[in-house]
């Protein structure tokens, strides 16, 4: 099958600039945003025009190469790292990303660093379409398991948008399914809508649509009652953080769906590329957790507020699963539970 | 302290209407309603003007006196019944007071049973109020328990409306919330949203700010984290249907709720009137879940739509927590375990 690439994210031929969707207009308008320098990158993953870790990653691979293209001083190396780096917490895509860039470009002359840099971001982009690629191959052999043991479709529960749209092609939690659903096997997905931002809604089932996909959005509360009536067959989920110990840093509401897994007997996966990876983090519980703005919860859509807009409100936008409480994590690599021993085996070279 | 009354129900002393507080339009306007027959509040049940179990069981026990006053034959009387009993389908209040009402007056003349069944529908208003009183002097000592481990608010995590909103006075889960903050014990209230109708952002941060509570609100997910993170001390909410075996069926959310409180240690009761408690069932899987609009979903506020409105929808409005999973049942008797023999042990007229 072609790869499913919204368009996420695409670097101009000229090098000097980066067109991406905005994904605060969807699934109402298509609309692009041109970023030509560090502080709109910035901008665009603060204000969740471009979100999801791995595109959040990409978006600031190019935005540091846009700096250095304008400037390729040390100095605006460090300001433009520096302003990047602070405009989402939790998601270590993003620092990955700016590390592996700069890393490529200190030691070069001046001249050469803008260059390289939008190179190393080009490699960025096209190993993260790649990576999903692999996994989601890994994940087709789970799909294909579960189909061989039931009769009709294959039940998946999803949460946020951990798919094309939150990478630069295939998705994570998504690239099994879109693989199945190429592959012949039926399909349905369960779309928890996820508030406060609603990218299950929004994001999740505009892009099921447009890739045809059977989808019935849902409540994120409803995902552990379907669960419990044997509606679902397999949980898929993305990440923003993995730890060494396998704990998952995700989208909030992902931790109750991994209890109610647990609790139900359906085997859940977090789909991670290893660009996700923390390995200097022990466990899940040393992750930042980003707290957003009261209106987020506050305003749902542009309609009435649903409470007064004085009322007190605490907005975190992750959890941690730990990892426990999932079957497995579902990497380029393979599948392999989550704990510190199986992520070592997959990983020897980043966790000897 | 005095009785906290949201005036959610005032029957007339003429004896010929009830008007209620029309619950779609909190917080921003508070409207009020008045019922002059069945079809009027077989319509606030179903349109949720009124909800809540015990609300609109009172609701619907006035609504058979008002038919009873224009004509008090039986087929009337059957034609009301039929009409109250279809407004909603999973919370048992509504059957209990019609049977309740009906009971009484079916033995009676024509002439007396309008009469009759206005004072009966009295009967249930007045007993909701003393019962959610004492259950709310059993919740109480839970409060004062957690208060005396502790130093700092006791923080409380509901979910939905249980509150005075919920019923004819005190309301459930609030019963002992507002019973200790009369009392002096510092508390907090995490507020949980309530998707899809948002009872807990609309309704219960809003009676909570009319008498006094510190709270925060919080989406729905959030709540499993707060109780992973060691800020919640205690989980209080209501029941729309409690089983023989303790199940309780509930807001749809509540089941993960419980899931997450048993992970993480968090004690967590239902507060449930015994007019809530269906003696007919053995298990809540035999409970029926109402399968509400699509709208309610996609449409939060009157703002956009969270997704196309031909997205397909399933809108679940309860769900099921095995009573495995609760530390115990709150009712006007006392506290017990959420299980068969305690609840015999209980209420041994019930079950024996």
């Amino acid at each position: 099958m072609r790869t499913p690439d919204l368009r996420t994210l695409r670097a101009s031929p000229q090098r000097d600039a980066v067109e991406i969707v905005d994904q605060t207009r969807l699934p109402h308008a298509l609309v692009t945003v041109t970023l030509t320098g560090a502080p709109d990158a910035a901008r665009a993953i603060r204000t969740m025009q471009v979100r999801g870790a791995p595109l959040i990653g990409a978006t600031a691979a190019y935005g540091l190469a846009l700096a250095l293209r304008a400037d390729p001083s040390d100095a605006n190396l460090d300001a433009a790292y520096s302003i990047l780096l602070g405009a989402r917490p939790t998601a270590v895509n993003l620092r990955w990303a700016l590390d592996r860039v700069r890393a490529g470009i200190v030691p070069l002359a001046q001249a050469k660093r803008a260059m390289s840099a939008w190179e190393e971001a080009d490699a960025i982009a096209a190993e993260d379409v790649a990576g999903n690629r692999a996994l989601g191959e890994h994940g087709l052999r789970l799909m294909e398991s579960v189909f061989a043991r039931k009769n009709g479709a294959v039940q998946v529960l999803t949460h946020c948008n951990a798919g094309a749209l939150a990478t630069l092609g295939w998705g994570t939690a998504t690239a099994p399914i879109y693989l199945a659903h190429a592959a012949g096997i039926p399909i349905h997905v369960w779309v928890s809508e996820t508030r406060p931002r609603l990218q299950g809604a929004r994001l999740t089932a505009w892009e099921l649509r447009e890739h045809g996909v059977p989808h019935t959005l849902v409540i994120d509360a409803a995902g552990a009652a379907l669960m419990r009536q044997g509606r679902v067959d397999i949980v898929l989920v993305g990440a923003d953080r993995v730890t060494r110990n396998g704990d998952v840093c995700n989208k909030i509401g992902t931790y109750e769906k991994a209890l109610a897994a647990r609790d139900c007997g359906v085997p859940m996966y977090a789909a991670v590329p290893s660009s996700t990876f923390d390995w200097s983090l022990a466990s899940g519980n040393d992750v930042p957790i980003e707290e957003r703005d009261a209106d987020e919860v506050l305003r749902p859509t542009r309609g009435d507020p649903i409470a007064p807009m004085d009322t007190p409100v605490a907005n975190p936008a992750f959890d941690v699963t730990p990892g426990r409480l999932l079957t497995g994590l579902i990497t380029e690599r393979g599948v392999c539970a989550a704990d510190a021993d199986a992520l070592g085996a997959l990983f020897p070279e980043r966790t000897r």
